[in-house]
């Protein structure tokens, strides 16, 4: 109790050295993929393991797009943290904002009471919104990281509707005018996701207005959609999206957003008052943290760079994973930020910090890809595996919903839910289109407080 | 297009007399239980109905309680009202917030666009809470009468365990009571909610956290809980709760509230951060305007008083229902403000509406009572018809679950989802534990614009 380190570790809930040996102590960051898998990795070990994270649940990220369209609940995809660990010993959980890591005296800095010490770290902290300095794009722009973000968008887009049901004088002014920036997986979702709950849903809600008027435009600033897929599978994207009514333009870039339009490279301009952001991400802004206060070196948008181990360089109790991390294969390419890379991630970042603790030498991490898949709108996806072979249409579609309900199984285990949610997925039933307001989480961390360097 | 007020029609999408007979419209303010009712009543009539409200749902308030307990979701109890009259032809929504209404003029104001223009108006724009001055109490205390509400307390109750489990010390503070103000069927409901939430769920979330140290304190400032049952049942819902670890506290007033401590008339405190507010309700304010603005009669409540025939007296194309009406039965004794006087007083408004337009002499409302029912937790509950028969524990909490599940079954048409409710609801399967911050909503409406009397 003499020195500040015990103090704080008493005020943390952890016994120090009275009689009582000292088992090390893993501090995640993050409940994300990677996060995830690493605490589940962790279990069974002679070790503590604490997840810190200011949302007390896992999302499944890759259906966020689902409760943007009215598809499925918030509960559909988010799973309390502390109900998937219940049967995991040596996990607990801390509800907190992560300001900074304090790397020499081992501390994470948090919002909310004492920085909490940790003998090896995990940083999962993910990615966020990345807006390349579009003017305007993150004030207007809407984007699609957090499960408030997705009700945020539902509510708006239903708002929409009723303000042009109220009055069809507003279409003229773009009311109606959806606008998606980026042609990767998200803006692809939500282009058919949207053009799906206007077809087949909305246009029974709103019988007296002509859903002829309402318009999805998808803009992509390359010359091809999906871009790390196969040619073949860019087109068939691309024709599936305008087959079910999506206007998509390439090779059209966003120079200005203002809450009435969105101004083109090209001088011409698109009415909207929906502007969906899904042009890209950035590494969360912890990893900015790091790099100002501790110097840690970051690569491209923002990652931080690590070693072949997923360590970062001089700091081997303190390991980086998923969409946050700059980890670079054999060959120096980074490794795409997709939920498959952060699952592996997170297993090797747990495995390694454990045959630290045993006193062993860390493993390389080996990424085995297993492919990429996306959905297009029902019944139609693009799948391709890792010796390029590409599947598209139905039978990729079936593999997307097969995989994605296998995944989503792995961490629902009531079987009443979970069926309830396959129903939802199957059906199209979309009876989730509640406007409810909530306040934006923010994926913003504050600055640290100036005793984090100090 | 030559008078303000067919300028009015004509924003409001309605077309004037060019060559089309005009159909007489039906507004109706409100949502809930009376307002649903109301237009669903009105359905095949030679009328155009125009639902109002503020949420684009209607909420299933017998079960409130579920979603700030954890135990159901959102959308379990909510219901898209367009999707709820998607069958209707004659029926259309409005998404806006009422300021008032010009009773001469026929308008009602709203927030959002330009005055409504009705032919006959059906007001049921339900209840708020009521402090009763309390001082505090506003501002520190949670109440339950909107879905935000619910969410909202949802996420405070669990921050109060994860604030606890960080820092066992805090529970000194009273971070673990749980002080709910009020012993009707919602205070009853919400104490045997949350004495089940912490002992079945949290117990199993916290591990290291010493449940036994959680209260649940119950403050009724009567003599007994559920005043209007009979007195054994009233017996029966205190030895339950208190059964279950409810500590129950009669002839309690609470004086004053602050963010740390209730205080009681009796000059003690109770230290606590979460004092739920269920002592009682008020009618809407839109009472308080129609009084203030067109001298309006109100009641006890603030309810606005209606004739027999459920119409504001010297406005008989205006129709009051529900929780906000004032009507007396032939002993001159208020109906009770339940759902099931807002279910018939809804039907019974939208008849003699109709009956007006068809130049028929209206038809006084009578009550048919159902009994009465409410539960205390799992397997009890408490249920008394209107001979006087009680009935309590396992059987009325049978008849409770059958009830409230073909009440809901009503509303809601998708089987599996329905069985998701019921699977949920039968096996305490709690996973909506979700933090997620909501704005509140608010029951105030604001002062209407001068020019609404003007």
């Amino acid at each position: 109790m003499a020195t500040s380190a015990t103090a704080i570790r008493s005020t943390d809930g952890q016994l120090s050295a009275e009689g009582l040996v000292h088992r090390p102590r893993i501090v995640v960051i993050g409940s994300g993929h990677a996060g995830l898998e690493a605490c589940k990795a962790l279990s069974g070990e002679d070790v503590d393991v604490l997840m810190v994270d200011r949302n007390n649940y896992h999302k499944f990220q890759p259906l966020l797009y689902q409760v943007a369209t009215s598809g499925l609940q918030t509960g559909h995809i988010c799973m309390p943290v502390r109900h998937i660990f219940q049967q995991q010993d040596n996990f607990d959980f801390r509800l907190a904002t992560v300001l900074g890591v304090d790397l020499e005296a081992q501390l994470v800095h948090v919002e909310e009471g004492p920085p909490i010490h940790y003998d090896s770290l995990i940083i999962g902290a993910g990615a966020s919104v990345a807006y390349y300095g579009v003017e305007g794009a993150e004030e207007h722009g809407f984007p699609l990281k957090n499960v408030a973000d997705a009700v945020e968008l539902r509510a708006h887009v239903l708002r929409c509707f009723e303000e042009a049901n109220r009055n069809p004088a507003l279409i003229e002014g773009g009311v109606l005018n959806f606008v998606i920036v980026g042609g990767g997986p998200t803006g692809v979702e939500m282009a058919g996701g949207l053009r799906e709950l206007f077809d087949q849903v909305l246009r029974k809600d709103f019988p007296g207005l002509d859903l002829n008027r309402v318009r999805v435009i998808l803009l992509e600033r390359a010359d091809a959609l999906m871009l790390p897929y196969k040619a073949d599978l860019q087109v068939y994207t691309k024709d599936a999206l305008e087959h079910i009514g999506v206007d998509v333009r390439l090779e059209t870039a966003v120079t200005e957003v203002t809450p009435t339009e969105v101004r083109l490279a090209d001088g011409t301009a698109i009415l909207t008052q929906t502007l969906i952001w899904a042009a890209g991400v950035r590494a969360n802004p912890l990893a900015d943290v790091l790099s100002e206060t501790e110097g840690i070196e970051q690569t491209r948008g923002g990652r931080l760079v690590t070693d072949e181990y997923l360590r970062l360089p001089m700091h081997p109790n303190v390991f980086v994973a998923g969409d946050i991390a700059g980890a670079a294969d054999p060959q120096g390419v980074l490794y795409p930020q997709v939920a498959q890379v952060a699952i592996q991630q997170g297993i090797q970042a747990a495995g390694n910090a454990i045959r630290a603790h045993r006193g062993l030498g860390p493993e390389a991490f080996v990424y085995n890809d297993l492919g990429m898949m996306a959905t297009i709108g029902r019944n139609r996806a693009i799948l391709e595996l890792p010796n390029g072979t590409g599947m598209k249409g139905f039978v990729a579609w079936c593999a997307w919903v097969f995989v994605h309900v296998v995944k989503l199984a792995g961490f629902r285990n009531q079987v009443a839910v979970f069926f309830s949610w396959v129903y939802s997925y199957i059906t199209w039933d979309r009876t989730p289109r509640l406007i409810i307001d909530v306040e934006p989480e923010t994926d913003e961390i504050q600055e640290p407080a100036l005793s984090v360097t100090g």
